[in-house]
């Protein structure tokens, strides 16, 4: 069975896993404290070029987000997100669990527009009810999105202007960080990306690790007491250490990047065995997800040998699925696929 | 420096480590659905003689608590405990966090009182108030307590009688299970204790893993849609794999047994080392957590060369510490302490 | 000045008061188990045509909505409304607060279209993913919704039909159930209604009382310990008697009804004066709040001297606002508001 | 039947009902907008010599103490309270609702002692896990308590005093707080009592009005957004202006502590019945509740006649029950008592 269901379908890129097994039987303090942490936090701030940036380790995704959103807002405020964002669609109602609306703008090929976020905002602002209504108290944006596709820097620029305008963080989800980064498209580096948001997380789980993102607060400090919020919220790991030693490994020598380049290397071959094929695209993107239309008996056929996601129903014949590659994808798995296309 | 500070210094046991490597390049499924996951679940019904058990992995004990806990009360509800269960004291309010009360009832060496209990739950329901009050909807235990100490069966028993009586399940955090069941004074199986709680958690985290524990509904089915709350909570592991293949490995060939067999016969050692030394226990137990008063001036020359855990003041001259020992403690690290001493 | 800003402006209808005021000095028990919160409950049990409903008094809306759709949903549950539903967007993320999404459907002047509905959950449960979404629990409507309009009983019916398909309850916000019931243009009895859902609130303070909601469950059985949960909301009163005597008042020869149909008079007329006077209606509802167009320049001048409220900017130069009617509207409020048009 | 099971028994104090009646045709906007809301503020303020004290209305005890103690509390904070305090055991679980954990002292005829609270203060922040605990965040006092016993000036002094130590503030529950400044013991005035706390109650229900209790913040503002706060804890009456009128009543010519003086009057007539019949005292309070011990067989006999509290079983054959008086208690009804006992 060939595999592009998703990015997280095999384990650990080698080298963290080597990491992992290198450090395995030295004691080291819980909970963060450990040196590996220390290790993992000093090189993920000369990443960014913050020096002052506050780093955390969490485990997941939807956590990260529910924890880092829950702990900025204040009771009386949402996060503005996109339709499609995962925060808005795909968390089972984690942030709402913690008590927070979130407030959607319309999407666009999964990201939102910086000037629809500007209206929105004059637009609540100028609302005598405002009182009665949920606030817009941060922005959330995920890079890459739910569709694969990338902000400009340009578009980052305007959505960072806009949030500060109104006193409010800009919030970027990095679950696939590393694939934005890498991809040829991409006009953002990753300390000009640590310039422009408030707050931001590094993808560890979908980058080449087992599980583990690491938070970056670029401006500083985290809220008060973070660590308490974190262990009050399930997330605080007593071996922390799993996770510093992963993303210390994902930090030496580039192989952050690398992940993501791999990835993006293998959607771009991808995508020519698509064109090749004749196969039309839903939406060509410039990182790892590609999404892709598929007659319904053709998926039929093919979901006996190849594993994918189903994403959408177009009419009664077709079906948009995803395809996706990640730093395991190996070149003899895409000419499989080829072939049975 | 010598580590006798918790059990969670040291990374997984070789043999867990092991397995993660063996499987790692393999393409499997996530969230709990692929084959690693599948084969732990079997071996642990297998290992508690429970067939029809439901058997879930999550990541750490605090989220494990959290979960299970606000997944089977009813908003109504609170969960009784004594007042220095894991869940009262050191979670920084994670159940509170949920929505609910924590009941605490006197704690006995860290254990409470069948009849205690009793009595506690038959004036509730003679109280003509209760309705402006938290109702008991379940009851916590730790096994091995917070001290290390363990229920005998008849205790166990009891408490199950009476959670019955009141139509409240009984759950029993097992975050150091392995301790409680390789201790040569519990008289307590694992298919005995299966039978008498009605969910309990197998602790991965101090007993040789990198993270997990192992929910057990051992009278069948989790809460409805049980996943989708672990998600909301952001438990959810995209990588279920790390924990399957963990817990598969700690239960093939008895090693879960195993890792607790080990901290126990360092402990027995680490007592005769107190004993001859003369150092008085505050409460010697029949686990891997042993309590000693030391007198201040000893304590501050040792803690330079020992990490071992603050507990609490003792008077003005003397505190009380806790040395822990784990899977991974070696006879020498005994041998130098015993030097030290 | 006049005012016609909103139903909520003067006191009690008069009939109400008095029986706060015949009943003053009379012992009575807490918590709504006085004599009046039982008359009143017989009685709204007679009107609704349902012997077995379980009636609640409650004090306010936003309440009412929060504490029966936390109470009737799952953890992982969310609630279907119009997106311009209260619950959606005035009333300051009380559902989030408590941990549940509300699912947005479009609004059709207010109203959500039982095809839609239908489709919405039809793809819900078609979803591969719907264990990572938030579950669909419950469906509210207002009635007449936030823009004044009414559901026809063929809708209704249909609402009714599909939420019973999918196994949700239908629940109905009757904030303004009075001008609902009374309108000439409704085609649903207060029975009908009662049958059609499972759960619907009768409004008070909208409709003649000084606060207060009766929350009917007309199948029978509140949720189990709903006082409980109202307490833990908050939401208990001590002095029960104070919405008993008030809904026993309302519902003694008519006088619920009665608020609605002067409301609704008053409205009629108030209609036919913005006819005359050439005003444009953004909406013409068959309730007591109406909708129209105004030029900002003659906005700021009616607004010295006549209180209604803003809805919504249109373009640069025109403005809709609201004009609302009660029980306690007088003619010739409505004569002086002419003369100033 | 006599009444004294409690002082919620009977409706609004004739003078307060009277306000509500001479007003009720007004329009008055909403919310808390009104002029009798604007009036009772200035009113409140002047009593307690707080001319930039922030004064809120809101409906009842359990409600205000919800919305006061989570708008003040950061999420990894409990509240501080005595173990028999309201909020710890007879609201429902009201504050773990909101997510926070209610840290308990022992009692001491209801109060706690400001040593106690020192000495829990300093121990907790000299532990060195306290990132893992629930940190207390605010101190909870209900005067009278729960057993209407009082502090004395020099106890709030001193729990001021430790309080602002340790930068937490002072809230004080006043649910009965008319008895408590009537009480011939008190040695406390309300501008006294208003300077030691940061935010306290002034209970309205208990003292003379149907609903509503005014939250003084005496400090100055209360916390951002408080209006939305309160409205997304449904605690926000549309119709304000029915808490205003009343607490405008209650604080003109000194009618609040008019209410409480006779509840004391009265109960000091109660206490010296009890004496003369040679009835013990369990409790014998300076204040409006009396706590006195029946043989169970005189408790059988006397609650056909009588109504009071059950409070709580004393060995077999006793029982502890308390009486309450109010502001509309009669001298005859004490004499009917006298007459049966």
């Amino acid at each position: 069975m060939l595999s592009f269901e998703s990015d997280y379908t095999t384990g650990a890129h080698p080298k963290v896993l080597q990491r992992l097994l290198e450090t395995n039987l030295e004691a080291q303090p819980g909970y963060g404290s450990d040196a590996y942490c220390g290790s993992a936090r000093e090189k993920i701030r000369a990443a960014c070029g913050c020096p002052e940036a506050d780093v955390w380790f969490l485990v997941g995704g939807t956590q990260t987000n529910a924890v880092v959103i829950s702990a900025l807002l204040q009771s009386w405020q949402g996060v503005v997100a996109a339709e499609t964002g995962h925060v808005s669609a795909h968390e089972a109602g984690a942030i709402e669990h913690t008590g927070h609306k979130v407030l959607t703008l319309p999407q666009h090929q999964g990201k939102i527009d910086p000037q629809e976020l500007a209206v929105y905002l004059r637009a609540f602002w100028a609302d005598g009810n405002r009182d009665h209504m949920v606030f817009p108290g941060m922005v959330y944006l995920s890079h890459p999105t739910e569709y694969g596709t990338l902000y400009t820097r340009q578009e980052l620029e305007r959505l960072s202007a806009v949030s500060r305008q109104y006193g409010i963080p800009l919030y970027l989800d990095g679950a696939r960080l590393a694939c934005a980064l890498a991809s040829p498209q991409s006009d953002v580096t990753l300390p000009e990306l640590a310039k422009l948001c408030d707050v931001f997380y590094i993808g560890g789980t979908k980058c080449g690790a087992l599980c583990g993102e690491a938070v970056v607060f670029s401006r500083g400090r985290a809220p008060r007491q973070f660590l308490t919020i974190v262990k009050q919220n399930g997330a605080l790991l007593a071996k922390g250490r799993l996770l510093g030693a992963q993303f210390d490994a994902l930090f030496t020598e580039g192989l952050y990047l690398e992940t993501g380049r791999h990835a993006i290397d293998m959607a771009a071959r991808l995508r020519e065995i698509f064109h090749e094929k004749g196969i039309p695209f839903f939406l060509e993107s410039p990182t790892n997800q590609q999404f892709v239309i598929l007659e319904n008996s053709e998926l039929e056929r093919l979901k006996k040998e190849v594993a994918f996601s189903f994403w959408e129903r177009l009419g009664e014949t077709r079906t948009v699925v995803r395809f996706a590659t990640s730093w395991s994808t190996r070149p003899e798995e895409l000419e499989a696929l080829r072939a049975l296309l």
